[in-house]
């Protein structure tokens, strides 16, 4: 490297103008290319490079609270429009979506509400959002019902996760449900914690008042060679992380067992790498492991998922143009 | 509350002397009262409370990779002790647990390496730790095997995550592994997401090589009726949590639906609260689902767990004494 | 506050569609509501009426090296528009804002760069950002003569930052700079560490080669009475934070002493409160010290300035009309 | 590097034992060696290095409100043994050393306490401690006068931050003070941004109600060519950050001056880079600038001061002996 080979590319303050388009902000942080703006402009062309690649299997893994926080609708048409072929992500993140399918809502609340209060008045709170526990209730006995007909269906064999996210959004009729547009899209939804989430509880009371012997399995591994086959048949895999935890290390670990080096990598996340753990591990580190690939196209954005995702979602929908629908190479 | 009443208790400054142990420094933490040294004081004194409380089921919750950066031997001397009566924690742990338990080393690395060297020279990379892939492939056979064994022990029937583990803990030989400890002290180990790790690898490879059709199965929701079980039967609750993620969150969901509040709780992380996750979620957000008391005696204490969890235990081994063996009232 | 009050306002999932301006994207994190996502829109809605308040002084804070980042164009027109009527920053800042109207320039680069590579190279990194060291000697060397000027026109009186700044500001031609605009503007600018920066270094140089007697002489208490004035002829005050440090300090102890608590507040920052240091300090906690009114409009983004506050920017911009130039009562 | 090179040092989970002291857990920190664990025990080694080398000239950079949350005796212990040769710091830690040193007191408080009442009862809060108003008036008051004393001596010629501290210093009587402690020891202490602190209200007092024409003058870059000498005239230069801000940067800004880049440096802080600021900054980072040397002796230890330092002096005072006196060759 010359000396002068650093100084090809000067800063451009960014400029703002009235009525500018987010696509249009987003380029200003592309000319100014720094710090956090720096690398949500990147993001966006890295994602927007996944997409316009027909060989890449997009794999978004998603963890936090984002669902009930309001990104629920944003992920439903990236489904729909097939900007993104599989979901990896948590329990609670289903749970919530379903919620809402049946009729419960989320509330804006405050993160200072008194938690005590809150406990009398039989509200659940997360972080600044209010949930009635009557929403959830109505949920868990609408779900143990439909965990009933699922085992009788499946009589008495042991689904993957993925499968009862299918037998679900298959019996679901809410059209802005994430499970509902997966299904419809043959977007297939690993949650590969299942156990650890509202599901757990639902399984306990289908399990606990069926008197048939029909009682619902889930295999912990029957999804892994799913997955495995799904990054292994795939020419390229891409791979948005919003939050971290179990559905990146899913995404990641799979990737490294299909000898599938990630391609294209953007993660969104607070947690930072120096106490070790996955969430907050760099993507440069996940190459060690044969995760990622050393020439992959990738991005780290230090930010609020919620402030993040969506910027990004909307630049990119804005290149792409609104009646985009992405076809996938066989 | 009267005016005066703010000013009782003045912040005595940090004295140090030569020669002072770990506990005499808490001591001095909790003289000043502030910031991260308050905190950690009265972490010190709530497990001290759990421990002595013989009513309360301890739960020690563990996330990131802190069993291959050094907490493996106090986590085992904790549990010969029975100074933790349940663990609940990632396959990543314990499958770091088992690399060593099979021979296996962590070396201490840097975390500016190259990672496409490491990649190259197979080596995997955990912040500043080095692992040969050599060990991993040597325990990924060890345990494929040990699995056709346990199927064929099983005879097909399916596991819970916490009976594989007690399965392998009882077949492996090391005294200073997590597995065997818990074994021989029957402290339970319940891996909620146990499929999000080498496991499921090492069951894939147990399953593709296997002609029989005694395959191993572990049936996700098994684990539940153990652990709300396990809760509901103890007078009461205490937690610590190392992390956060799905041991965390199965923690406190455990409690919600045994109906018993969490009663001491010690949370460690780097996680904030704004961006809305669980694992950096405030333990006073968990009242308001009944995961914790309102009257629960609890402390979150900001930091990286291998400063903070082994200042804790070291202190609160100081005030046990040398010899100190929990008992447990039944 | 009864239990119904708190499910009275649902969120609403965010709706993306193509070409949607930033003003409209806030408004679906209005509906939202959530995380990082409603209190962006809650700062939106903060600034706006602080900017429609003509009563209002508004500060803007500025810590963090977002001059070089990219944000010097917007915040000139910030200032050109009169959407704040004083800034309290860092001398880096400014420096940085002369080095660009000297014919320097800041350069993109990558945090991942080698910095001992970059110092034979005579370049300086701030984290994504190369700077040559031959513009800071240009700079240096210019800004020095220009002490010895500003030195022989003020007869060896000594100066406030702010009458540095504004002879400064005087004195450069550049109609892209902050200091050019604020001194346009009449918008002062306070560096109460004005020591604390290359300012220093260049003072020494002014001071080493001058054979005259006229040294130019900052005396650092000066600017107090004007802060302090122009709070306290103030109907209200606004502060925006942009980073933390002195900057942040300096405003909130202005209206402490002022006796004027601050009225609307936005403070960005990625500092938490646990570690006691004032950058990461709630605004709540101000409140304790009369720095912000109890009843204050205020809220804190957790993010990075360089993503959050351009959008914010652009958001009001374009509620404001690109025509827009706020007039301020007398 | 040879793949060999890579596992020579394999991890030794730490083992405690009952008594053992803060040096003996550092350590098994040291035998771990990752992550947080490791960088303290590096920390611990750099800090004795330090001290041995008797050329080494230690600046210490104090942000953050470390004196009054508690630290404020182990300071004292440091600059009496001379294990620090300088001080750069806050003006609020320096009000609040005097704020004990005339009679005042901090209080343990809670951070969870409600503002408006503490405002009520004219309470100060810093995260968890109360400070009562009346304290800071009695300072504020003892102070103006001591201002009119300083001015009086001397005649009206302007001082440097340092020579204020020293003035201060040698007027009060309290030997656990840190401006008594550097005053006996002949430690400076500077204070860049003097202004930015209740120093700038006790200095309008003091104008305000000064008949006289003996005000006060602090000169903000008369400390300069003080602060460069002391490091120009040193063989090495060590540097020890606790938090970041004005006191990091005026002591990697002095290096740069001085062309000694820093030799030894320890940075503690919660800060992280990539939003750009100079806090969060790498000390890789400071090479590029050549404020610190590239083959420095250095680590950062991510975690909270009031943690960490205690930890890092215990060890290495338990090194050194409790006589240990350091002495410095000229």
């Amino acid at each position: 490297m010359e000396r002068e080979d650093l100084f090809r590319d000067p800063v451009i303050h960014m400029k703002l103008k009235t009525q500018m388009t987010v696509n249009q902000l987003i380029q200003e942080f592309n000319k100014s290319g720094s710090f956090g703006a720096g690398r949500i402009a990147t993001a966006c062309n890295i994602y927007e490079r996944m997409i316009r690649d027909e060989k890449c299997t997009i794999f978004l893994a998603i963890a936090g609270a984002v669902v009930p926080a309001g990104l629920r609708s944003i992920i439903v048409d990236l489904i729909r429009r097939r900007l993104v072929d599989a979901i990896v992500t948590t329990g609670a993140n289903m749970i919530h979506d379903l919620l809402e399918a049946m009729g419960g809502h989320h509330y804006k609340g405050s993160h200072n509400a008194d938690d005590s209060v809150l406990y009398k008045y039989h509200t659940y709170r997360i972080y600044d959002i209010f949930v009635p526990e009557e929403d959830f209730i109505k949920e868990d006995s609408k779900l143990a019902e439909m965990f009933d007909e699922i085992a009788e269906d499946n009589n008495g064999s042991a689904l993957s996760s993925n499968e009862l996210m299918e037998e679900i959004g298959k019996r679901i009729n809410d059209p802005n449900s994430i499970l509902k547009a997966a299904y419809e899209s043959k977007v297939p939804v690993f949650v590969p914690a299942v156990r650890d989430s509202e599901f757990c509880y639902i399984h306990w009371l289908h399990a606990s008042r069926n008197t048939s012997d029909k009682i619902l399995k889930v295999d912990a591994f029957k999804e892994v060679s799913s997955i495995i086959d799904l990054a292994s048949n795939s020419s390229r895999i891409g791979m948005i992380v919003l939050g971290g935890g179990v559905p990146r290390n899913t995404v990641q670990h799979t990737a490294a067992i299909a000898r599938k080096g990630i391609e294209y990598a953007i993660l969104i996340t607070m947690d930072r790498p120096e106490t070790g753990g996955l969430s907050g591990s760099t993507l440069r580190e996940a190459m060690s492991w044969g995760k990622i690939k050393p020439s992959a196209d990738k991005v780290t954005v230090v930010g609020d998922v919620l402030i993040v995702f969506p910027l990004i979602a909307a630049s990119v929908l804005e290149r792409l143009g609104s009646k985009y629908q992405r076809k996938r190479e066989k």
